[in-house]
């Protein structure tokens, strides 16, 4: 799915289940993040006015995003809080090359396979979420994770010639299937 | 006007006019840096939902006059490009302290110091700018930037007494009209 080379063990779907106050939490942070991720990639490249387009859109929609989670902890009456991040995005970070352009293609690749995971996740939410509404927040949520995800590849395209981008987004997709295989002991969206 | 306490002296617009193409470009590159200094400000004080919300709406404001401004460029075959930016930012940064809260107050106050004077000059430009396109241009931005400059003091109120912050306004932008004074020789927005 979504380039993803591997899918969310059981594992994964039982650990929010038991925690998923911290699972939404950590939701609220990861959309800030991703907002956070689009404006770097939005300064580090400006020189593209595809590119800037695009990180706009993503930028203004994961705040809108941020903003839905915050709402969604508040009708809950969950305290919106800092929380040490999974490591998963960190060992994503460290598979960037350092050179350009080698460089921005794997920043835009990295950002596109988080997008999928969780969209990925989100899928698994919408469909075995304990609630109703939780079921039809992440239902709504998927679609733009999966149109962002096809937005980083294609943006790679222009930093690279289309076949080393498959190339090294199948690469980038076997070492994420690995890192998500190992899990995190702490309850995450990417744990 | 808007607690600055100087007036751009008549040299700024000179330069101004004589480097119309440099302070467009520089323009649009300050949009940029306003927006990623308020995801900034929303990742360093997440904890604070109304802070939160305002940093998302100035997010979305600065990176729509962002394009508006490459729209602007793209009308008259200027090209957008990387321009070292003036010394006026990095000179206002040091001023910020380093310890919590007021570091906050600070980062906050500057961010609102930078929205004044870039509306004082946004005003010069729609009264004084070579063509009506310009002039048009400027007095629908300057609204926003007064709208900005009051939220961000409004925001520095919720880290320390009300007075306070009022007093170290001050300080800061007897600082800002010092900092402005000196001008810088490269043709800015903020030179």
């Amino acid at each position: 799915m979504l380039s993803l080379q591997s899918e969310s063990a059981a594992r994964w779907l039982a650990q929010a289940e038991a925690h998923l106050e911290d699972i939404l939490v950590d939701h609220a942070h990861c959309e800030k993040k991703a907002a956070g991720v689009a404006m770097n990639l939005l300064f580090a490249y400006v020189d593209s006015v595809e590119l800037a387009r695009a990180m706009t859109e993503i930028v203004n929609e994961e705040l809108e995003h941020f903003h839905l989670v915050l709402d969604l902890l508040d009708r809950r009456g969950i305290r919106f809080r800092r929380l040490a991040p999974s490591s998963y995005g960190r060992r994503l970070h460290e598979l960037i090359r350092r050179a350009e352009p080698g460089r921005a293609v794997d920043r835009l690749l990295v950002a596109g396979l988080i997008e999928a995971r969780s969209c990925e996740r989100f899928a698994l939410l919408r469909d075995h979420a304990p609630d109703a509404e939780l079921r039809a927040f992440y239902g709504g949520l998927f679609e733009s994770e999966a149109r962002h995800h096809a937005t980083y590849v294609r943006l790679a395209c222009g930093f690279a010639p289309e076949e080393d981008v498959r190339t090294r987004l199948q690469e980038l997709a076997a070492a994420e299937a690995a890192i998500i295989d190992r899990g995190d002991p702490e309850p995450r969206m990417h744990s």
